[in-house]
């Protein structure tokens, strides 16, 4: 199935569940009020909204409307825990490469993976509002997966069966900050605001042979500025399944419902499938010409991330997101 | 006033008010069902948790009940975000100087803070499970705050309005997993599981004249075993006030009302105040002694955090906690 959330109803948004073909919606009403509700008693909610997603597919839904993207909020409108792996390591590989590097051996076993703002997602159509261009505005395209209740210390076995919805995020970097954040050696803050996610969260099942593994296998396809900007294979180079990265963020502490833990920026060891970053384009460009060629996003900028089906049909809706300065 | 939930009602706890003098407690029945929700309309709901309080505090609250610890969740059970700064350099110095290297300038003037687990808080009488005592188990004493919202890129003036409530935390640290896991470049995760809250967080007009330039000028005192462990002064050498970490943490993002935002461990320059966490006390002993003589945590071993006022009275209740192994 489908879930999504209506920018009403509070600050958790409206839960509602979405057709196959992101035609039609309906309000999980008498189900569950929000998506968070619902993955706080999963086992119990997702069979009634399963069955209300049949009757929606099959056109049987009382007061089903039809969709529109700018008023929904993110899936999960705020979340208790976003960690963030960087699994694809040619990503990793490349941008080390560029500053004469090398990658550490334990980092082909041990996920790289940090812990991520959370606290607010914005919509899939909301701008991304930054104070000031300087900061090296970036986007990240990656895919997240959610969980219902991990125990503590589960093998990537049982991990797998705490994946429940599958979606895609637009995870906005500052470049400019991460440098000095970074240096003082406690990871990320400033230099992640807020991120943006899909449309649509989906259960494993929507995508057939694509759920392979526990990583999805289809290219995720970016665009800047309308201009076609990369089509990473997500099923190629990912050095940990989703599997792997929920277990090893399960190491030393339960993960409460609604966790989302994703994958990293796609990238893949073929640069001919584009990026989904501009840091990766630059480190590409730096490598080839000596310099990068592609600037950071600038305010007026747009971006799109989606990623359709073998028939070329959108599975989660596109994220669609211009840069806006902020105003006081 | 002060602020608690007990374990009942679901994941979030029940709301209480709870008395100046720790001896009562009453539920916030029909003005907030949970802490998180006082907290997304904190103008609306404050002064009739006040009003309450006062009553409570008059003995004049219907259905008030006598406290018991024990049945305290965390105030916050889950919460969107934490973001922990480490404010007391003399700690940060004084482990550099143990590895002969220096502290960088810019610490004095551009605070530490790592983005920390949320997702779930114990309670104040919870056991902290571990899987292994080769972990390297210890505490942490600190003091937080709890906002409410707060825009992006604010002021420290303007951080200090939206801090809203005050208490203590035992951020748990697992000191083997540290190096390797900062080593990786992006932060603390597995060496950081869940921590506690202390049973009340407190509006800062509790604390009178010991709340001043957004810093709680009260010693820190711990125990281990039963044992004194530390008095550290929360107000001496703390080289950021809260408003300043605040204003910090919100320079690229709004923060979500019901933030924490820690102060990091208290250390003090004068080492005859104790310290607040064993790492503190074994690098004080290497400089000392060339090694290290206190052990970290074992299965079996209780801590205990509290902060008291001037009269010996228990501002915001102690943490207690055992240190118990994983049951799988």
């Amino acid at each position: 199935m489908k879930l999504a959330s209506l920018k009403e109803g509070g600050r958790d948004g409206t839960l509602i569940v979405v057709s196959r073909d992101l035609a039609h919606a309906v309000r999980a009403n008498g189900i569950a009020a929000t998506l968070q509700a619902a993955l706080d008693d999963w086992s119990n909610i997702a069979p009634r909204l399963n069955a209300l997603y049949a009757e929606l597919n099959d056109g049987k839904a009382a007061d089903a409307f039809a969709v529109d993207f700018n008023k929904f909020a993110a899936p999960l409108p705020r979340a208790f825990e976003f960690v963030d792996g960087s699994a694809y390591l040619p990503h990793v590989e490349r941008v080390r490469r560029a500053r004469g590097a090398e990658v550490p051996e334990s980092f082909y076993t041990d996920p790289l993976m940090y812990q991520a703002v959370s606290a607010g997602f914005i919509g899939p159509r909301d701008p991304v509002v930054v104070v000031s261009e300087d900061y090296g505005i970036d986007l990240e395209a990656e895919v997240v997966v959610v969980t219902d209740d991990v125990p503590m210390a589960v093998t990537p076995v049982q991990a797998a069966g705490h994946i429940q919805l599958i979606g895609l995020i637009n995870d906005v970097s500052l470049r400019g900050l991460i440098p000095a954040e970074l240096l003082k050696g406690f990871g990320f803050l400033q230099s992640k605001p807020r991120s943006a996610l899909s449309p649509v969260l989906v259960t494993p099942d929507e995508l057939g042979d694509s759920w392979q593994g526990e990583k999805l296998h289809l290219p995720m396809r970016t665009w800047i500025n309308g201009k076609w900007f990369g089509a990473a294979e997500c099923g190629v180079d990912m050095q940990f399944s989703f599997a792997e990265l929920v277990a090893h963020a399960a190491k030393t502490r339960p993960l409460t419902a609604g966790t989302i833990v994703g994958s990293g920026t796609i990238a893949n060891e073929d640069t001919g499938t584009g990026a989904s970053c501009l840091a990766e384009q630059r480190v590409v460009e730096t490598l080839r010409d000596g310099k990068p060629s592609t600037p950071f996003l600038k305010f007026g900028d747009s971006l799109r991330i989606e990623i359709t089906d073998h028939d070329g049909a959108s599975i989660f809706g596109a994220i669609e997101q211009s840069i806006t300065p902020l105003v006081k």
